[in-house]
């Protein structure tokens, strides 16, 4: 089993209770599905129901759920104060019994937290149930704790990225087996991981979609989002394979391009100059950049190569409890790479109607450099699949 | 292949104009992803990458995209006036993008509708990026509109009806066929029933999550969103076989409980409550009923019955572009019954501990009195399975 344990979900509360004290407010309320993942290791399907997580500047957290998480709760790793409303909507609004909740605890008129990530409907009902509060926004208490990951959250993460690796040598062995479709790759690769991660990590911390693989072949490769279709693969095209999953909640992901039989030197030119750009921007990856500037550096090798025109996304993105987070390996993106923050490094070049390159890793920026967690082989010869 | 043509979305977007022009609104900006799918047809993956659809009181609407849906949104089935932003963040914010796009149109002091479902982060960045503009608030008007679907919503959810269906059928036979894990009846169900509309429906519309399945057993089999395990079924226990599909991008799921073997006294009083409750529920939704009142009706089938501790949940909650959109059909919810709304009909009895009794249908409300769409059996004698 590999989950983390109630130390970690102490000491982020802690942490949590330090800045409260330090900005002088009586507690927090996060209605954010993520952060209850992180706060109290909740891990549930998210849907209209609110669910919450109050922190008090001192004492023990409370989980706000509704009727039909009780039980399940206490599955979880976890199980802080746990309280309860029937049902969304129900005769009193859920977030309007929160607030009583907090009321009945004497903090009508307190200093509240109160993150910015809600709904404008949301936020006016916070507002109405306890006007005499004052209600201060501190979404970037979990937001900056979020963004760096200690030891044991990375080695969640890198679990994840050694079964990310291996959904991508499952997709590799179908592709061989055949003349297989779009789906019926990704089915064999999803099914086979999931029954592996059950029977390894038996009882594995259960996410909504906790695995998953997009597989798009031929000229489709050219859309980045695109879906698996009934498509078979077919000689002389590309295949992406897209592979990703969780254990104890934590994300990581692992890409790749494979060339279908011999590659043309256009294809060959392609992916080299994508596999560099992965190269340049996994370096880049280290303490003290600014994400937009690493973007820009990874990206310089594809435009500099003369295929700016084929770019259509950033170099990636942050990963942790979502499959995307903050901090963003994009222009515009400030944030100053620091250790223990987790990146996805994955520079693509898609040309309309011919195909797509991706090559994407899971990567760890450390104090002795950036440290990747995913390691399929990324060298040409090892991206042909003679079929 | 089944999809909803040029003229239903051109239908909406009119239906949209008639609002603005009531309502002296200039346009409407929505920035929420099931709006897109509804108003569009652009059925994608949502990501922290806004994306948005901007009605204006005449002409074709404009769809806002980053870069990366830009190939991918001319499979769609309609393709408006398509902008695109590079990424985000960006060092423009597309949040301010799109207002910069709407400034250009003549209409930075214009009476410009927004949505209240828009994050407070986001409602601050359009004030601050169209600072003269008369914000007005509008979420009413699509909220109102996809409350009742039309005859061709309705065929989609029909034919997704036959498919939730045909995956219960299909859990039954994994069943019997051994002693399966929850994992492997799950895969068995989703793996099949996708190949089945690929084959039938191609090009299919993909939705992220086209078809799902919880499976879960014994004791399990008490929490209402348990997820799958490798838990094997035995005889005695009950199996919940919760499944659901998109069709054409609209939703309809059909859940069924089973017993393993020959049922105890308890398990025919319990399954027989739950049934009849299902079936009062089901009769109860006639056009001019308040959600509310029909929840309880149903409910208090269980109630009446002595089982009222063993309630987790409300009646049912509405479908069509989402899995659960309003009306809710839960205590609170006062929405007057209207043809053409559709509704899962789903109350439940979760003995802890023990087990769940679980029925649920889609159902259409119409003139002639309530349609149910999934038509399993729910009698006790197809709810025995031999193992």
């Amino acid at each position: 089993m590999m989950r983390l344990g109630v130390d970690f979900y102490q000491r982020k509360v802690q942490q949590v209770q330090a800045q409260l004290e330090a900005r002088a407010l009586d507690g927090l309320l996060t209605l954010n599905y993520a952060n209850v993942f992180y706060l109290v290791g909740f891990f549930h399907y998210p849907t209209e129901r609110p669910i919450g997580v109050f922190i008090p500047q001192r004492g023990e957290p409370t989980l706000f759920v509704p009727r039909l998480e009780v039980d399940y709760v206490k599955e979880g790793g976890w199980t802080p104060n746990v309280e309860w409303y029937f049902e969304y909507p129900g005769v009193v609004n859920p977030i309007d019994w929160m607030c009583e909740r907090l009321a009945a605890r004497g903090l009508a008129s307190a200093r509240l937290g109160w993150e910015e990530s809600v709904s404008v409907s949301t936020w006016e009902r916070l507002r109405r149930a306890l006007p005499h509060a004052d209600w201060v926004r501190a979404g970037d208490i979990l937001g900056t704790m979020r963004l760096v990951k200690d030891a044991q959250e990375i080695a969640l993460m890198t679990k994840a990225g050694e079964y990310a690796d291996w959904m991508v040598g499952e997709g590799v062995r179908m592709a061989r087996s055949g003349r297989p479709s779009e789906t019926e790759i990704e089915q064999a690769i999803v099914g086979g991981v999931i029954r592996k991660m059950q029977a390894e990590l038996e009882p594995i911390v259960a996410v909504p979609g906790l695995a998953g693989s997009l597989i798009i072949s031929g000229p489709r490769s050219a859309f980045p989002h695109g879906l698996n279709t009934t498509r078979r693969i077919a000689p002389g095209e590309n295949l992406v394979v897209r592979c990703a999953c969780f254990v104890g909640g934590y994300f990581a992901e692992s890409e790749r391009t494979f060339i279908l039989g011999d590659p043309t030197p256009e294809q060959r030119q392609r992916y080299e100059v994508d596999r560099l750009a992965q190269e340049v921007g996994t370096q880049a990856l280290v303490v003290g950049a600014r994400c937009g500037d690493v973007n820009k550096q990874c990206l310089d090798v594809i435009r500099d190569a003369g295929m700016g025109d084929f770019l259509r996304h950033r170099q990636g993105h942050g990963i942790g409890v979502q499959n995307h987070e903050p901090p963003w390996i994009e222009d515009g993106d400030n944030t100053i790479l620091q250790p223990g923050m987790a990146v996805s490094c994955e520079p693509g070049i898609y040309v309309p109607g011919q195909g797509g390159y991706s090559i994407s890793d899971s990567v760890i920026v450390t104090a002795n450099g950036p440290q990747r967690i995913t390691h399929y082989p990324r060298d040409l010869e090892s991206a042909v699949i003679a079929i």
